[in-house]
This record gives C-alpha cells, sequence and structure tokens, in this order.
C-alpha cells in the first residue's frame, strides 16, 4: 500500500480522506478475515455491520490479543490517541500482524461544534470520513430515539394517572439529545394546562452521557442489553423506592429500536485494514470506550486488537481496567501511552501560542506528567510503550527529553509518524508493541475490590491515581453512597467524573500534581451500566456551542461534495 | 407469485411480512428496471437508496403514469390507502404494466403510539415491514437532526450577542423530535443563568410537523433543497424583519446532514414489485405525500407509478394537486378513491363498536361522503375510478349501496380484494385504473389561482371543496395574510390546516356536510416549503401517547425476534 496517490500530509483530513483508494468492504472482509457476505449487513458500499449470528459463531474460536492505547493528560494542543490507534494497526498490518482497530464513533456535537470529526488524522484516518462523522449508521439516532422513547413513556405515565407513585421531583432521567445546545440544558416541560402533560424541572444531555450509551458499550448480547436498561433507574416514587425502566414496561421496546445499531459496524483504515468502530459513551460521567461487542468481536477475527480509551490514561485507562475489564474479562495484552512534545511543553507551562517554538526546558518541566502516567499503568501490572506522535516541527533536543524521561521510568519510547506517513511512519511503533505481546503476560491489578465500600474505592482511585492526600465526600454524595449501598449497588465499580485535564480536580494544575484533595461533590448510580458515578468537581452533561461554531463552515461545493468538515 | 407460503389472512400483519420471500434488493432492481448495481447505495440486503447522479442520467428518459390513490373522509375504521396502493401496484403488475409504488416514511411516534406501523396491511405490504417501522434508513432522524442544528445555532446566535437582533418573542422556529412526547408541546428553555442559554418559550413538534420535512418532500433537486432550507422564516427582528435559516449560516450544514437521508429508499412489495418510501409529512399543516424526488424518479423507471396522498381527499388529494403539482408540474393521469362499507356505515352514523352487523340503511346514509368526494375530484378535471376496499364481513346488500352511489355519480366502483389476495385480488381495480389511464387525458384544473389573494385561495377550496357556506378570518389571520403578502408571499398556495374527519371544521359533522363556516384562527409562512398555511380549528402539531401505548407490547421473543409491531 503506497500513499502516492493522497495530497502531502498537512493537507485537510477530509481531501486526504477521500483521495484514499477505498475497497469494497464486502470483499474486503472476506479477503482479511473470511467473512462471508451473508454475514455483513451493508450501509452502502464501504460500510456494514457485522451480524449477530455470525459473532456468535465464532465464540469457540481463540481470542487475539488486546492492545490499549491511553495518552498523557489531554491539552488543547492534541495527543492523537485516535490517529496513533490507526496508525499502529496499519504499522501491525504491515509487519505482518493480522489486525485490527476498535474505536468510538464520533457525536454530531462536536462535528458542529468546535472540536471537529473523530476518525483519526492525516494518513492515519478511517474511512468514509463523511459517513463515519455523520449519522454513521444511525447508531446515535437509535440512542438517542431509545432514550427519548423512555422519556415519553415516563411523562405519559404521570399523565395517566402515575400507577407507580413517582415523585415528579425526584425524576433523575433527564433527556437526550445528539447536538450541543445549551439552551436545553435546564428546561421546564408540561407547561400548558392538564392536557400537556405534567408540569416539572427537565434538561438534555448530549446522547454520549446517556446512561444507554454506556450500556450499549458494556452489554455483551441483546438479552444482557434489554436486562441492563431494564434496570436503569429512573426516579423514585414518593416513598423513595427506586423505579425502573423495567417497572415503566419500556425495556422491550427500547431494545427494539437498539437491535440493528447493536451490531458493530465494520470500515477501513486508508492502508485498507479493518476497523470497528461502535459506540462512543463519555469518557468522565461513563467510562470512555467503544463497544464492548465490538472489541470481542474483533477479538474472534484477528490475531491483534487496537483499541483506544477516552481522556488521558488517569480517566480512560482507569475505567477501561476498573470497569470494563472487572466487568467483561477483556485484559489488554499491550498498552500504548500516546504523548508529544507540544502536550509536554504545554504540561510544562507553554501557552498554546507560544508551541511553535523550541523550548526544551518546558518539554522537560512537562515529563513529569507522563512519568507519572507510566508509573500509573505498572500500578495495574502494565509496562507501557510510550509513542511520541511526531509533529513535523518537534526538534530533537526536545523528543530526547522526552526519551529521558521514559528511560528514567524504564519504558520504552517510540517516534511514531502515522500522521505524515501511515502505517509506515509506524512500524518502529508495531515492533515494540509486538515485543510486549510476546513478552510474559502478567496479571491485571485492578485498583480496587468489588467488596470495597463505594468511599473506598474512590479513596484508592485518587491516592494510587491522582496521588491525592485524601478525598473530601460532600454530604450528598456520603448520603447518595449510603442510599446505592442501601439498595444493594455497593459492589459495583466507580467511575469518578471529574476534569481531563489535571490529575486533580483543579483544571489549571498542570503537570503531575499531587497533594490535593479530590472533592467528591455528588453521586449517582447508574444500575444498567453497572457502575456508580462519582461527581467530583463541574460536569458538563451538555455541551454549548462556541461563538463560530463548525456548522457555519459546513456545505456542499457545487459538485454535492461535503466541504468544511474537519 | 402465489402466496402458498403465507399465513390465512387475518394472521398479524407482521407474521404475513416476516413469511413472505423477500427477492434481494440490489439484482430485483436490476430485473424489473434495469438499474446498475452501482446506482444503488444498499442499506442491509433488502432495502436500497436510488443514487442522484443515476436519478439525474434519467432525465431524458419519457415519463410514467401517475396513478394518485386517495380516500373517503377517515375514520377510525380505516379505509386502507396504503394497503390499496400496494395492492393495486401488485394488481397493474399481474396485468402486464410495469408499475411502481411510492408511499410516505412511517414515524416513530404513531409506530409506539397507537395507529402502528404504516406499511401495508394483510397480503398488500411493503417488506422488510420491521425495517420501514423501525429507523428506516435513519431519513426522520436526518430530519430530526437537522431540524435541531437549526434551533441550536439560533439559541446559541441569542447567546453570543444576538447580532441578527432577534426578538426572543417572536421565534416561530420550534423544536422537532421523532416521538409522541405530550410533555414537550409546551417548555420553558434556557433556564439556570447567563452560561445556560437566553430563556424562551418553545415547544417540540413531531418531526413529521417539521417545515424541513415538508421542503425534503417538495425540493427536486440538493440545490433546491438548500434554497428552501435557507428560506424558510425561523422568527423575526425587534423590527419584524423576518430573519432565515440562511441568515443564521445554517443552511449548508443542514442540507450536509440531509444528504444522504434524500435520496429515495427502494423496498419491494410482497409480491416483489419496487416500491420507493420516502419522507412522510403531516396532511394538515403540511401536504402529506411522500417525496418529489422519488415520484419523479419513478416515473423515470416504471410505466405506471401509484402514489397516495394523506387523509380524505378533501385534504390529501386538494393538496397534492393544488401545492405539489402546481410547485412540480406532475399530473396525475388517474386517480383511484378508496372506499369501505364500514367506513360509509360510521359515516351514515354507527358507531364503531357496531360495525359488525349489517346495516344497509346506514350505508346508503354514509355514501354521501363518497359522493361529495367523487364531485370534489370532478372539479380537478379527474374521473376517480372508486376501489372498494373489501372486508370479510360486508354483505352484498351493503355493497350494492355503494355501487349504487357511485353509478349514480356516473363512475366505476371495483370491489378489491388485496388485502385477502394480494395482487391477485386487485386485478379487477388494475384493469379498471388500466381503462383510465387509456382514456384521453384531461387538463387539471386547480382550485385557485397563485394570482388569487390568500383569502381568495382559502375561500376557493372551503367553498369548492369543504361546501361552505363561506370562510371567517379571524383578526390574527388576517392580519397574518396581510403580513405575509406584504413580505411578497402572496403568490404561494395555501395548505389549509383542519380536522380530517369531517368535510366541515369540526370533526363531529360526518356525512357530507355543508351550510358551514370556515373559521380561518390564524396563519404561518412556510416559506421554504413554500405554501401559507391557514390554521382552521385545533391542529396537533404533537401527539400524545394513549393510555396503553403500543411500546408497551413491542419487545423481542427469545430469538431475538421483534414481536408486537402492528
Amino acid at each position: 500500500m503506497t500513499h502516492d496517490n493522497l495530497p502531502a500530509p498537512g493537507a485537510p483530513d477530509i481531501d486526504i480522506a477521500r483521495a484514499a483508494v477505498m475497497a469494497p468492504i464486502v470483499p474486503l472482509a472476506e479477503t482479511k478475515f473470511d467473512i462471508p457476505a451473508k454475514a455483513l449487513v451493508p450501509y452502502g458500499h464501504f460500510k456494514a455491520k457485522l451480524g449477530f449470528d455470525y459473532i456468535q459463531s465464532l465464540s469457540n474460536k481463540p481470542s487475539g490479543k488486546l492492545v490499549l492505547v491511553t495518552a498523557v493528560t489531554p491539552t488543547p494542543a492534541g495527543e492523537g490517541k485516535t490517529t496513533t490507534s490507526v496508525g499502529l494497526t496499519d504499522g501491525l498490518n504491515r509487519i505482518g500482524l493480522k489486525t485490527m482497530v476498535c474505536l468510538r464513533e464520533p457525536s454530531l456535537g462536536p462535528v458542529f461544534g468546535m472540536k471537529g470529526g473523530a476518525a483519526g488524522g492525516g494518513r492515519a484516518q478511517v474511512i468514509p470520513m463523511e459517513d463515519i462523522n455523520l449519522h454513521f449508521n444511525g447508531d446515535f439516532h437509535a440512542i438517542t430515539s431509545a432514550h427519548a422513547l423512555i422519556s415519553a413513556m415516563l411523562d405519559n405515565h404521570l399523565q395517566w394517572g402515575n400507577a407507580l407513585d413517582i415523585d415528579p421531583r425526584r425524576i433523575s432521567w433527564r433527556r437526550a439529545i445528539d447536538m450541543n445546545d445549551r439552551a436545553l440544558r435546564n428546561i421546564t416541560i408540561g407547561m400548558g394546562g392538564p392536557t400537556e402533560g405534567v408540569v416539572r424541572e427537565d434538561g438534555f444531555d448530549i446522547t454520549v452521557a446517556s446512561e444507554i450509551m454506556a450500556i450499549f458499550c458494556l452489554a455483551t448480547n441483546l438479552k444482557d442489553l434489554q436486562a441492563r436498561i431494564g434496570d436503569i433507574i429512573i426516579a423514585k416514587t414518593r416513598k423513595k423506592a427506586p423505579v425502573t425502566v423495567r417497572d415503566l414496561g419500556a425495556d422491550g421496546a427500547v431494545t427494539v429500536l437498539l437491535k440493528d445499531a447493536f451490531q458493530p459496524n465494520l470500515v477501513q483504515t486508508i492502508e485498507q485494514n479493518m476497523a470497528f468502530i461502535h459506540g462512543g459513551p463519555f469518557a468522565n460521567i461513563a467510562h470512555g470506550c467503544n463497544s464492548v461487542v465490538a472489541t470481542q468481536a474483533a477479538l474472534k477475527l484477528a490475531d491483534v486488537v487496537v483499541t483506544e480509551a477516552g481522556f488521558g490514561a488517569d480517566l480512560g485507562a482507569e475505567k477501561f481496567l476498573n470497569i470494563k475489564c472487572r466487568q467483561t474479562g477483556l485484559r489488554p495484552d499491550a498498552l500504548v501511552l500516546v504523548c508529544t512534545v507540544r502536550a509536554m511543553k504545554m504540561q510544562g507551562g507553554v501557552k498554546k501560542t507560544k508551541l511553535g517554538k523550541e523550548n526544551v526546558d518546558a518539554v522537560r518541566d512537562g515529563c513529569v506528567n507522563l512519568q507519572r502516567h507510566i508509573q500509573n499503568m505498572k500500578t495495574f501490572g502494565l509496562t507501557p510503550v510510550v509513542a511520541l506522535n511526531h509533529f513535523v516541527h518537534d526538534t530533537n533536543a526536545e523528543i530526547e527529553e522526552v526519551r529521558k524521561a521514559c528511560d528514567a521510568e524504564n519504558v520504552e519510547m517510540v517516534i511514531s509518524r502515522h500522521w505524515a506517513e501511515g502505517g509506515a511512519g509506524a512500524e518502529d511503533l508495531a515492533r515494540a508493541v509486538q515485543a510486549r505481546l510476546d513478552a510474559p503476560k502478567t496479571d491485571l491489578k485492578l485498583t480496587y475490590k468489588d467488596s470495597d465500600s463505594l468511599t473506598e474505592k474512590v479513596q484508592k482511585v485518587a491516592k494510587k491515581i491522582y496521588r491525592a492526600t485524601d478525598i473530601a465526600v460532600s454530604k450528598e454524595a456520603a448520603a447518595a453512597f449510603k442510599s446505592i449501598e442501601k439498595m444493594g449497588f455497593g459492589h459495583l465499580p466507580i467511575c469518578i467524573a471529574k476534569t481531563q485535564a489535571s490529575f486533580s480536580t483543579d483544571p489549571t494544575q498542570l503537570g503531575a500534581t499531587c497533594d490535593h484533595i479530590v472533592e467528591v461533590r455528588d453521586a449517582t448510580l447508574n444500575a444498567g451500566a453497572g457502575f456508580v458515578v462519582a461527581i467530583c468537581g463541574t460536569i458538563l452533561r451538555m455541551p454549548g456551542l462556541p461563538r463560530h461554531p463548525a456548522a457555519l463552515d459546513i456545505g456542499l461545493d457545487d459538485d454535492g461534495q461535503i466541504i468544511g468538515l474537519a
């Protein structure tokens, strides 16, 4: 696979994506993984869903090895987890390992807002880029509909006599929409008199923050999906007993709405390697990884599966390990920690506008962040390979500082040039990962036990991963923990919702801040997803659009081609 | 094509649909209409979208003939327009005419509410029934997203300084969701302080009531689609000047969201004849027909195209002719008026619970409704064929009354047994329609001229079609008409939003009520769709769920098959 036909590195991602030669997905899946055509549900010529029956037929096959890609603390400079995951996949295929990548689906909110799409970048992309960034096989719309059906049935239940005795002041089920729309955060519904519903406070979260999204990504099959949906607690009665989606009678219809979406989406990288892109929960109030069904199916198809977890390793990898691996038995066989010179410079105190200039001292200072993440990953029994995601302006002296920091932690650092060179630029990284995969397997050490109290669980993550002195549990949070434990959910893992910009709960604390206190403001039970969210700091469940949203620049050109999609 | 494999008539529609042998859509489209595989975008194996490039390549081909299926005044007894359209299509194919049907897509609201799905019934169905009734290729979700993006950008504009000087009290753009949810009809948004948006009153309509849905079904190509979206008036400034989607800068991104959905969906009938199912606007506040792109593409592919219009002929056919035909130049070559003995009985005053018993007198009394619709259609220069959609309990004496009523109007009545017998049961109807198609073509006479004032237009429809004595225009409506004419939109056709249950604005007035007054309560301009809505009576833009919504009975069985979908 050459890149002769592609625009030079630095061209807009959409131009590179569009110039790439795509293989029709059905024959490609057959060539790569012997997937028969009838196992695939095509969505156009270059996307397909993989049928459940076929996935189930693979259950006796041996599983491949799993590589988790995580990163240093994210900064506006970008660290490139998705790009690295894609490039590494292409690199592993180049060195002869049959490898597949599993990624999250993009949300329409950021596509039209500020962040843009999420299909990789440069010459390390999954394609068709436009389709992946817009509506992608309808999965998020199905989740939004499923969420909306529960909302409609809940308010309809109140309207027709409220037989379940739901306390309208204690409804925890908010609404969801896949759009950045701050004006929907806090609303009043049901106004206009007795025929128009029951008046109550409500609000919309973005779809990726829906508990259905988290369930969608943790359920192992359709029955498990329906059981978890039934378990969702949507409200309390006037006697403060929990009311579930099952009580409402909505779990069957909601599962029907999700049935097709729940089959993982198969696409390809620019180098015609296979990718599953499926599900995409938030990485703060949820666990931030693609669906379990995609990852498990990929492990049956490929020898190596590369997957990523959201935000930095303190949030994404911690949850991948303590929640997803705990619930499913999945175990990473290798771990890649993505780092950039620019991110280290920012962690070292350099402003975003000054990143263009060499600053070796700042890189050195910022590397404490990288080192902290390396140390954290070692607490799980995992030795990361550090992937230095190379940018054209990185200087040798700066790169050397990152290498020294890795040497000090006794981990390997590999420069990866996938953004500019595609898989060829990631071959060194691929070989380093291969070495880790060939090394003797170590046991995964989770941060806390199921039997720890919820407070102890938060404490252990705060102390071992965030390096906090202690936690401060507010009255509300303490009461919530107590109530959740009393209801019989104390054994669940915890999902800490905090800023992704710092190890602490203060986003301005860069580097490897320690001696801080993690304030636990509140806690909520996601009984369907199977975790307790400990809320530390202000968490936005519905982003707003910026002053100049990306939507203003998105449109069709005279040939009907999409422009402005980044 | 035999029905040997199908359950007996009377079995649940979903069981019949599932027992039908479907042909893979790509080879079927090639066999039937020489559509090359590359012109199709498959969505699974039995659904596909027909690509624009291919549609455009057909533009120089001669057009087939168009059959419009409409009906008597709808009653809860059901008249079976969709079923008749499908059965007639199968019947026409049986007698040797290469025929295709164009239908509207179902909304999720009724599927989970009361009405159920909308893919025909008995042995006259379009399939795959589950896919058509759930998410169908994502079209309605794309429209909901497109609508939501305008909403988000509008409120975001207010948030960031309101450069367009939009008056938050004069925002006419409501929100949309594809769900029955009465509690969202009247809401307050933007609460919670300065970072959470601008507080204002708002509300959700069901997606089929969105102006985008109407535009989607009237636009002739992508450029027209974007131009019409740009033309939508969403608000007024503090100086009362109109603000459009184009002013907001959202027309490009909204069109991008609709690009794929805008390609018509190809499926098949139980007898493996081709169907387009595309778009589905309300038939009161909008024009109630499937997309123009689907109908126009079908006319290039087939010798005969059967299509339907919503509600009774006074609403659906009137709008099909006065709005859709006026805007596009489409002309029906034949018209089928669907009638049932049960509906005539109800028009004759029989309660729904008593419909099982023979009641010849009531049928005779009710037939005035049928006769009025026949007369109305003749004012357009169209002589209908009356299709008596046969029910098993209809008696010969009752049927004779319908025949006599048709004889008196000098139109042909044909008994059609497509529900029980599929296309074979509709062959007589097909031959009658063929005779109309072979008859000399008459000119279409529209009810009013573009140059008539808006008041005159409503008056002409009220007098000629509803047989009202006159109209009574409220102060609000008069002011709205004046303002719309002043803005330069007086030339647009009018879309009368009134009850579908009566010729009058009073739903309890059955039969062929006359001497009534049509009260025009208000009027709104749909500048993008290109019509002015005259609101006569209470119009529900957002249905509610019933006490026992259909969703309660929908679920998956142990084999993962959908149950309860009606």
